[in-house]
């Protein structure tokens, strides 16, 4: 990711590990005590698990010989209350870990969970990332990489993609970029000028002149070269509407351009993705971020289960190890 | 923080940067435009401005001589659609740094925001920052830092506490090195005797025994060495209550230990916040996870509202710049 | 009105008047009854009285001889079941007009009631009503009639217009004339050629273009000629939004057009009212159809009080007249 | 109705027409230009069509050769949106005519869909119309026609009755009857006295005593005379309920007298009406006055969707004819 | 009350209480332990302290010499777990008897607070107690010995009349006497024929006719015997409303009855009562039945804190004597 | 029951009726009137009849020669108005009972009610009615009755299992005994030795240790002669919960005590129960207090149908017997 495997291990060990995990870890020392314990991970609600795959590249490099891990799948679903995880080492070898093993589970599937309900309401309909801009840049690509786990077709930032294995990023073109031409034909135009073969010639209709309009001028410049044109009406002028996304539609059929595909966004959410898809709206894609970037996180809990072999647990807490049939011996 | 300033801006300008404001850049170039635009930013609702001192340190690092940068301050209130920040420069300096400004802003004030209603509930009770392991771990810190500058007393990272210049993090024992002693009274002396004079004894109470039991036990076997009890009473016990604190209070202080405070932590949101203090239950401090760090992204907008001198914005938005006095010239 | 007053006086006997007080009149006489009876009428709900003028009318033609009638005057405020009317009378004398006379106030007093609800959200700005479409024509222009005794400063039908005394009806243009000249320049233009200079240049821009360029256009091509344009942006595009309002005020300001006004119309009601007054948005007029043309009648009641000087009434019913100070003696 | 049709036209066309048609169509004469457009009707909201007749009555009048008009049938379904009507003819020939068109089928439909939701509650009960008394008289027997569109089987006032083509009007006696001649049984005698034979003795019960005395009383008196008795109880004494009609139902049956009916009235809603029949009280027909008199009217609009055979509209309507199979060529 | 207070005692100590009491004492008194405990005892929620007096005298028989007892008196109003009650005794003397004293408070304590609540809605008008057939009558006469207690200014049954101290009951006469009869004016004369002078001629008049008709009748015949009428409406009528309180009192005093009184009941509640007073019925009193007798009882709690002098309690409570400075020493 | 059947008689013919029955009793005879009345009694909501034996008892000892009456069975089902009992008698014999017999059915048959509910909600595992504490202890014990007729498989006073026919009360152990003895397992033992071999050997285990390691404690020092744990964790501890049952089955379960049964007790209602019974957890018995003891009395009426063989009753109701099958001569 944005480190080296080792030097992000140190990272979190140390400046970002709750303090009280090392101040165990030096008592326990201080007294010479390191039993073998066995340890157990589970969400607080039911969710899509993410971030696992960085937690168990975390542990291989962090545990000894002898110790054995089980856990389930990246991207699979899991209960609320469900073991997803379970490490049975010496204590002294993961301890400390536990506020970034947690911490990864917790913002990953709280992401790919959220993105997995989008992705469901759209009903097969493509669903974009688009809201790295709405969380710190140091987990923008994080979070794109889980909206992808989650269902997402596609993402907007280089490494988000790089980490969730697609081929590039997706993007069209900004509000900017067409202010700064100051007008919005003249913007595609060079735009399809200047960019590789690749790149889908999308454009944003909405800056200056009624959608509709706008829509049938530049499919009438770009012609075939138009693959779409992107609807992100301001909530000023009302969000784009189901019947907006018809009228264009039906005014580029007219214009006899059936080919070029519409893409939504701009404050969609679940309840307006859904709509747009049960009132059948002609849509070829939607754009999705702060519903996305905003899910909250996940909470996870990591428990002590035994200690030397006995079950042995806190209060409230059943001892011995929990029986999940899903889980797999991955260490 | 976690990176040299000069690799995060890199990583800011390309991997974490969505595409389509780098397909922009390369277009502009392309027609060799590059406008003098002035950028307008905006929350959409209201809250406490946090990262800005991120985002100006970055902004230092691009922008090129002639650029004006006006800004509030880290901390301040800022209403909704207020401008926080404007830039006037030149579009190709600062224009693919769209995504990690508004990110950066989006996450900090998102977290400080709550952070700050937190702090309002508790009243003047000091509120620690235990969260770091509901984030991933890139950012732990900084929501950290975060919840500091929206009013907390402590948190539990090194580098979130190193961040927020405050002299060390905060943190007592965890259930695991408790469990792994298999008693509560032998943990605590250990501590007592492995940690540096300035660590504070707090000891975890709720992982064998009844709370009030076991307070009366570590309070007999540490007497004045004992700074604290924590209760962290899981929700299969009914999680700490208002009754619960009065009562360890009531016992301690019959058993001679009226200097022993009591530090209360586990699921506390603003609700029960506000509850414990209402009742007027004798806390000496919260501790507070997820309620801060699951707090959602406030959202940015970035609007060009001049091009080379000219008032222009798209529709839905007024053209020309917003009059906001609050604002210093920063760059 | 629509007919002379005599072959009203007789509609309302008879074609239009419930068959059961025709045939008390035949009972009665047959019995050779007719007291002097004393009739009250009541609203069930407060509101505007409304169409006491038109009642007054009738009975002056219907009365005989030594008849007293007292009422409340036309557009006054009148409180639930508070005696708005009485009429002393032989029964034969205005007995089978009852249905005339309650209809007439419980439609008028229902209009006049929410008109002067939508004119007290305006808050001083000018409300004009265009529902006339919305009403049977046979009572539209009563309809407009009473919108203006609830404190409309306008309406959109010639008759309307001289029943509420107002020296002309208001109106601007339709969509279909600008769908039939294909441009709104040319059909502003075309308007002006053709009107008489009492007539308010007021141009429609939401038919083909976006709504600012479309004003920015008119704007440039009558100049002073113009006094406002007419924003009715249709629910498919979001209606008429606060913000559009303020865009257009300033893209029109911006433009050196400071003294075009703006009229709001579509889907107006006192709720959108309200919100558009709170948030300050610079409206010149409004003009509200459906939410006054739809409210619904006030019922009211007739009930004998007193026949040949005894008081007597129907069970549910105090007997004899009620005391209401505010009548004044009409007839 | 109550105006000669020519008289009628001239008065829709002119009077009762929003000015704007009027000055559009001074403003086209103008320029000269008078294009064959299509309009298209459609309502807001489903419901029951009602007044196409009146419509289609004056469109026959207006209209030229080579004019086209389909429709939809009087008293059909129509769907939220669904278009009813469409006329293709010179705009000179019908456009002035919009505000008559709009408003005949708004009022006409609110009735008469109100009507049928009242007539679908009382589940095979007859419902009469008697609310001619709760809107302006010039609409009274048009809102009791639409009533009867609606699936009412009686309406109060004789031209109600001859529009909807009825035998006669429906009605018994009204309070003020009784309360002049000072006792039920008398006035109910009076009335069979001088009625014709085919008027129904229906008497009025609840005026001076408890409606169960008075029910025997006056059937004790008329006998097989006595086709039923009205129950109108005033909302001071409760209404009438469904245990009133039973009580009254079961002391007729233990008097002897099975064949008097029970007609309730007073407040009838679809709401009360619903819960009579739940309970199954034994009521022969229901009396609704103001439920069907405050039906708010059903919006319709007008759109221009072609213009000299070409497809136009305006920003928010797709261009072109709407495509159902439903509607029949009228003219 | 109903039974001699020694035997009563015994009923508390044996048959009527918990049985695991009686196996404490058999318990303790094998192990021959018997401490001077000190009980307190607390409500749940607030309202009026009611049964404290039966409770005292239960203990005056119960303790030995050297008992100490505290408490509010009867009648005062109480806050949630405020000790109200507390004694310092030998366990063996008054342990067994806790299902009586805390059953005694709660029952009583429930019942007058709901009276005292009914009585502050009524507003000076006074509230009679018609509830004793509501409950067991093992507990009628206590539950409107409460009532009294709570504020009511009359019960309906000699016992309970007696233990609140009023010189008799209250009572009219019920529908079964009136219905034997067959007539109202009959039954009244009756009455008035029969009973002692003191006893109130108070009438019932909804039996047979309509309340208005009947109410008149009455005073007709019994003129200035009559001390007022009872309107206990049915449900199936409409219950007693407002309006009818007014007609009857218009139309008594238009008689020439002005001094006859109103008294209204039949499912009075704090709801009912509240409209009647704030609608200022000219009511004379009201008779309140399930109201209060379906007042839920106040839990009530009794704590040992004391054991042997030294401060000692259960788990969730606080050690040693609460601090109540309203308490009385009342043995 | 309380007093023997004679006494109880004359205390509900005098002290506990109300006045206005006896005052009637007193007019009737002064009159020499005494006709064979019907009288019907029905409840005013479903739910199941209880007390209809103590009724019947009272009225065998009432009523004289000749007289008939017809009842539903003690603890069947009732529909709201539905006659559940009906007495065909000289109205002197019975006329004033009725406060007694409409109270007892009242207060007996809402308590039956509730416990149907609750057991219903206890899908199976018994429940315990508790609740004699809630109660004036002049018929707790009559409530337990209710609660065994409505379902309960045992009670806590001694006359309460008596009159439900019952072998003994049910118990385990009051807090104040462990209290004083100081210690649970003290208790326990002391409990063990002197008790009689048919009582349950059930150890209360929150009262100064966490419920689990006191249960582990418990069943450690009595081993098999330990029947269960009674769980009544207090609400300042979170109340009794899913997850402590499971922990302290668990728990006993890993230390070798699989029949210690579990008994949970305070604050159960029916929603708690069936939360209990939905999460599967593992309880032998519910103890419920509260919930039964505050159930609202079901307000019972009592009819004259008939006089003398005539159908006859007051307004609102149907003259003449009702019809239901149900019912069976039963005197």
């Amino acid at each position: 990711m944005i480190l080296p495997a080792r030097e992000l291990l140190e990272y979190y060990r140390g400046p970002a590990s709750d303090i009280y995990f090392q101040r165990a870890h030096a008592t326990l020392a201080g007294e010479g005590l390191d039993p073998v314990v066995a340890m157990e991970y589970f969400p607080d609600r039911p969710g899509v698990l993410c971030g696992i795959n960085q937690v168990l590249d975390l542990l291989k490099d962090a545990l000894g010989a002898g110790a054995e891990v089980w856990a389930l799948g990246e991207g699979e679903r899991m209960d609320a209350k469900e073991v997803v995880l379970r490490v049975r080492a010496r204590y002294s070898e993961f301890g400390v870990l536990e506020t970034a093993t947690l911490g990864i589970m917790a913002s990953c599937s709280g992401w790919a969970t959220r993105a997995g309900e989008v992705v469901a309401a759209a009903a097969g309909t493509r669903v974009i990332s688009f809201g790295a801009r709405h969380v710190h840049p140091l987990v923008g690509p994080v979070m794109e990489y889980a909206a992808v786990v989650g269902g997402c077709s596609g993402c907007a930032t280089p490494l988000g993609a790089q980490l969730a294995g697609l081929p590039a990023p997706s993007g069209t073109m900004p509000h900017a970029m067409i202010l700064i031409f100051g007008d919005t034909v003249a913007a595609g135009e060079a735009f399809d000028r200047h960019m590789a073969p690749d790149v889908l010639r999308i454009v944003l209709v909405d800056t200056f002149k009624d959608e509709v309009e706008e829509s049938l001028r530049v499919a009438a410049a770009m012609q075939d070269r138009l693959r779409g044109v992107r609807l992100d009406t301001p909530w000023e002028r009302g969000r784009v509407t189901v019947e907006l996304v018809k009228e264009v539609r039906a005014r580029l059929d007219l214009a006899g351009h059936p080919k070029v595909g519409i893409f939504v966004s701009g404050g969609m959410n679940i309840e307006r993705v859904r709509q747009f898809v049960e009132a059948k709206a002609p849509v070829d894609s939607f754009g999705v971020g702060m519903e996305i970037a905003s899910a909250p996180p996940i909470g996870f809990t990591a428990d002590i289960k035994e200690v030397d072999g006995q079950p042995r647990t806190k209060r409230g807490r059943i001892p011995g190890l929990a029986d999940n049939p899903r889980l797999s011996r991955v260490i």
